[in-house]
């Protein structure tokens, strides 16, 4: 039974009754319409006719979550989850975000209405997942254990391919496992992505060849016009670079699934914008649903914020995005690797472990808190490593610091 | 100097200073990070540093418009517009949607962000745009003047490709100049998308060649999938096809880009899941700015509603609309053909014209309008050309259905 149906949750908000509103729903988005047809047939429902499963009551408020002109307070508040046939959408993702998704938010009478989860039937493994998520990741990068330690290009945007090659010579000897582009890098006219290739890629080589170690470098190959990303695949394929980092959001679903079909690089998600989708607790997705259409896309490494990021994004909420990434759609090898970022510099390893089921299955990137150092990027990514050993081992970042000056270096400046 | 620069309008709303924050969004989509960085130096900053050029205060709020743990009201608001160095961002969509949108929604201390605008240099008319719009839609529609009559596929899903061929020989028969899937109508098990084109593709040529007239069919040929999709353009076209349905949301901005390129369709847009981005007037994007990327990316035919609608979207939001897509961004090719829908039956006509500039440049879709006219479809598509007629000779609907049954018809049963 389980496999013939996709099941969406959603939490709807409305001045009427909430049960009318979510038959409503299933209704306009399956078979029917504003008026009566004489084609809306038994047989036809039979086939396509979404139906509510389950309706849990919430509180009622008296604020709506966003304006309806038509209704008055108090608004009613339920989690519906509405079983729609595998037969009317297919495994296709744009089936999927169209009919489950899309047309949901325009229903009339709505003063909120949030996805909260997707729960998607065995014909949907169907689709390839990552490449290489976490355990490709580790071989990539040559760690076998232990939280992989990262850090970004700084300033964002501005240096030359030669500047930053500058800046990858500093983190590579500085002892990271891996350097992304800024997301916002991608092919600006006074650094295009071929020019940092050839500019950073001698620097990664010959840093593998003096140490027996290649850091992983994440290119920004982003396009909104797939060819154009293959292209910047392809150029950083030939010249022995490794990943990518990818702007979801701005290439989109058709985007990602033609580069994953034809990628051999590490796919590094930035998911810029979809805070769009989840400021509003009345309105948008949750990360949970959100995360899993991305990992069926082939994600193979995903950026979730951190414990007291710089952006808006509460402490709870990366917690709990850590955990939905961490587990399994359909089996343990769609799982990203985290990607843990975000006004990181080591201060929140304990916290980080803690809160997130004591793994050192992540990566832990850090920008601003390796370059601004009062020791240097080198004494940075050896305060980070030392605050991830100090989690590990279950001692607090003050007691390892005594004897870590790197790390007491760091707890001046940013503690 | 105008050339050089991409504007882009942000309502913004916070308990803080306006200026500190927009500031801090210029910096942090350009140059800047969390902490001072030795990198980010003049030079740097001259190339790439976005820079906030007007601030246009509105009234304060004591009501937020997401919720803001840190900050307290009243919630002050300002329209603030942001120029982006052309050198930063470059020509491609992701790069603008990554340091110019997506990133921008992250910031914290915000209470609401909206982007109002986009304002594009000369450069970005390297974009494709629609290749048909609306010289093209009338050429391949033959409709040499008036209005587009058009209707949809009900029951919306559930029909088998024979009973969808039934429905499209009826919807011919009833004179309409455009027959589209339902956007939730893509390849399900059912009636996957070659069996309708067997079904429906004779049916259409049948007609062509008894009346003279071919009715454009849009076949619902969306996929996550880009090789998928243009899979199934090409059996669109290989079957004499000349236009599909596309939800562009659900393809993103690489599944259309890739599509435009190779597209010999005309391009009929659903924006499902914009609701998303709109339902709260504190976030998310205004349809002025969103619409105009998917014009760059190539649509031919937008959906936008009309007037009462059944949907939640105000009227005034419609008219607003409507307007948008008919701006030129660059020239007046660059304009897609304005669809009107979603509960139209022709009462509307009247209204529709006089608030869209008295003109007959649109498609106007009836669904269950031209399928449940008492009189049957050829009625209803009679009473709809015959609102639009009494639009434009100025009169009334109720005075000129005085001498037309089938106007009168649809006046009484849903006037």
């Amino acid at each position: 039974m389980n496999e013939d149906f996709i099941r969406v949750t959603y939490r709807i908000e409305c001045a009427g009754s909430i049960e009318a509103m979510a038959a409503k729903i299933a209704s306009d988005q399956s078979t029917g319409t504003f008026t009566e047809l004489p084609g809306e047939t038994d047989a036809v429902r039979k086939r396509c006719a979404a139906r509510v499963e389950t309706i849990a009551p919430l509180c009622d408020t008296e604020t709506p979550g966003f304006p309806d002109n038509e209704g008055k307070g108090p608004y009613h508040r339920a989690d519906v989850t509405i079983a729609y046939p595998l037969e009317a959408i297919g495994t296709d993702i744009a089936a999927l975000m169209t009919i489950a998704i899309g047309g949901v938010f325009a229903a009339r009478g709505l003063s909120g209405i949030r996805v909260m989860d997707i729960d998607l039937p065995q014909a949907w493994s169907c689709h390839p997942g990552p490449q290489f998520g976490i355990a490709g990741s580790r071989r990539l990068m040559g760690v076998e254990s232990g939280p992989m330690i990262a850090s970004i290009i700084k300033p964002s945007l501005g240096l030359t391919p030669e500047d930053t090659a500058a800046v990858v010579k500093t983190l590579c000897e500085a002892g990271v496992d891996f350097i992304k582009d800024d997301e916002k890098m991608m092919n600006p006219g006074y650094a295009p992505l071929t020019a940092r290739v050839d500019a950073i890629m001698p620097v990664i080589k010959a840093h593998a060849e003096r140490t027996g170690k290649q850091v992983m470098y994440a290119f920004g190959i982003s396009s909104a016009d797939p060819d154009t990303m293959m292209e910047n695949h392809d150029y950083v394929v030939k010249n022995g670079g490794n990943a990518a980092v990818v702007n979801i959001n701005s290439i989109g679903h058709g985007g990602m699934s033609f580069l994953r079909k034809r990628s051999a690089l590490c796919l590094h998600a930035h998911r810029n914008g979809w805070d769009i989708l989840t400021r509003h607790p009345a309105l948008g997705m949750e990360f949970r649903a959100y995360q899993k259409i991305w990992r069926l896309l082939g994600v193979d490494q995903f950026q979730i914020n951190g414990i007291r990021a710089k952006y808006w994004e509460p402490d709870e909420s990366f917690v709990k995005s850590f955990h939905d990434v961490m587990t399994p759609i359909f089996s343990k090898d769609d799982r990203p690797l985290p990607v843990v970022c975000s006004g990181q510099w080591g201060g929140q390893a304990v916290e980080t472990y803690e809160r997130t089921g004591r793994t050192l299955d992540l990566m832990y990137l850090g920008g601003g808190g390796i370059h601004g150092h009062p020791g240097g990027p080198a004494a940075g990514v050896r305060a980070i490593r030392q605050a991830w050993e100090a989690a590990a081992s279950g001692q607090s970042l003050e007691a390892y610091a005594a004897s870590h000056p790197d790390l007491a270096a760091s707890l001046e400046k940013w503690g």
